[in-house]
């Protein structure tokens, strides 16, 4: 199933498409029938937004475009990002591959949805891209074996690590760089697990600005798979339900290029994933949000 | 005012203590007048909390003694922790002390309360403590300014920065070792900013290790104060009510030492804050927990 979250009227809801027919069906939260948010349904079990899909299916039609997209979740709990998960991207970066998983994180703060603008910050010109996988945990979990990681993924999403650079080294620690209100980008909509290969592996990721493509990689060359990320984060720390892990991003970031190619007021960015969606952001200069 | 959360047969509430007699006063969510969870107050507006509390110290008199403290919040949505914010730990931690905040985050899955067990991890022995100052925001806001700084500051806390060494150190991203569920003590109680020293500035600080002393510090030596930390954190990202800034700790961490004095299972550790609290925490083996 695709999940699509939406602001209508000032109004928050939801939306599942038909697989048959491609359209997509659902409703307000001032619908009296309204099955609750994606993130209630979530962290109640991990059936119950199936349950939900069954029912929003059967709701009228709805015309997506005419609506604004949000974030495929309302407030993740934890968004852990991975950083050096493709070799070629460790290498262009100036590191050696390392053999444990290099991580940081991302807050709520950050995230914007599909269409809505990626923020120029007033004090940096150094906003790069980084497409990447999202993960999104829908069963709770703490020392998950790896036989059964994945039944710890609710579903996948795209995901755009906008990351001002010149913040992102000011210390040795990334996450001022990386935090940036309206860098992150975060949809278009949440893929149940079912309709991909297992562990999102496989699929084709591209990054184009203003229509070049920057970055071409497929998510099998992660160095740390969906599985081995869940066995060692939740050695460490418990997993909850809306919990995302952003997977790491291939190379061609602009930062690594020579002269560099930092995003820019006016450019267009998207990041796609193969069977996951199309996510697309036009910056924005901060004076104009 | 100090405020308290707890759970009392199962059930969240929160009292307010009485200047006057040293009486805490409050109720569960159970009760009919239940004003609401500190967190729901806090996101309302900033003054809620006030009146709230001037409602709470009505209430019957409690022996807070026979309650389950909870953490000051139940869940912040930002834990913004700073490093090397203390000179003096800064050259026992091997680094120069840096001219702008190293930040990293803890995730509130390793968060306890006054009380509960610190949990020392199956993974590793390298299990150490961190007193620091925590400030609670209360007024939302992004660039602010120096001079309106600490009108976001809702209240004060004490912090353990529990941190797993090995594992803060396998790569150059702190966070894995800062994030082990159970490791990181948040009480025992919220102080508004009003019965405090401006940005909580002036405060002996101690960490007391099985009655030993540890560290012992004081405020005014933090090398970026509570209104730097606020300005230079929303240039970057809006801060909202509930989040937490963990303002960093001084000298005599157990890892600088020689032999190391890392914590285990049975070691009682306090970290006192003058004005603010006793936050006391007993390390308890992870497979007992």
């Amino acid at each position: 199933m695709k999940v699509s979250r939406f602001l209508s009227g000032g109004r928050e809801g939801w939306a599942v498409k038909n697989p048959a027919t491609g359209l997509w069906h659902g409703c307000t939260q001032e619908d009296p029938q309204y099955p609750g948010s994606v993130d209630s349904l979530i962290k109640t079990d991990p059936g119950a937004l199936v349950s939900a899909c069954e029912f929003m299916v059967q709701k009228p039609a709805l015309d997506l475009s005419e609506m604004q997209l949000l974030t495929p979740l309302g407030q993740a709990p934890k968004i852990i990002c991975v950083g050096l998960n493709y070799t070629d991207h460790s290498t262009e970066s100036g590191f050696e591959q390392p053999d444990y998983p290099t991580l940081f994180s991302r807050f709520n703060t950050s995230l914007i949805a599909h269409d809505e603008p990626i923020i120029y910050p007033a004090l940096s010109n150094t906003l790069d891209y980084e497409g990447e996988l999202a993960v999104i945990i829908g069963k709770p979990g703490k020392c998950i074996s790896r036989a059964h990681a994945l039944d710890h993924v609710l579903g996948y999403s795209v995901f755009n690590d906008g990351s001002v650079r010149e913040y992102q080294f000011k210390t040795p620690q990334w996450i001022m760089g990386k935090n940036f209100d309206g860098t992150g980008a975060f949809g278009p909509c949440l893929v149940t697990a079912d309709e991909l290969p297992a562990g999102a592996s496989g699929l084709k990721l591209e990054t184009r600005l203003n229509g070049q493509t920057v970055q071409s990689a497929n998510t099998q060359d992660m160095v740390f798979d969906v599985e081995s990320l869940i066995v060692t984060i939740s050695e460490v720390m418990r997993l909850e339900a809306g919990d995302v892990i952003v997977a790491g991003t291939p190379a061609g970031i602009g930062h690594a290029r020579e002269p560099k190619l930092y995003m820019k007021p006016g450019d267009v960015c998207e990041v796609e994933i193969e069977g996951i969606g199309l996510l697309r952001n036009r910056v924005q200069h901060a004076g104009l949000a």
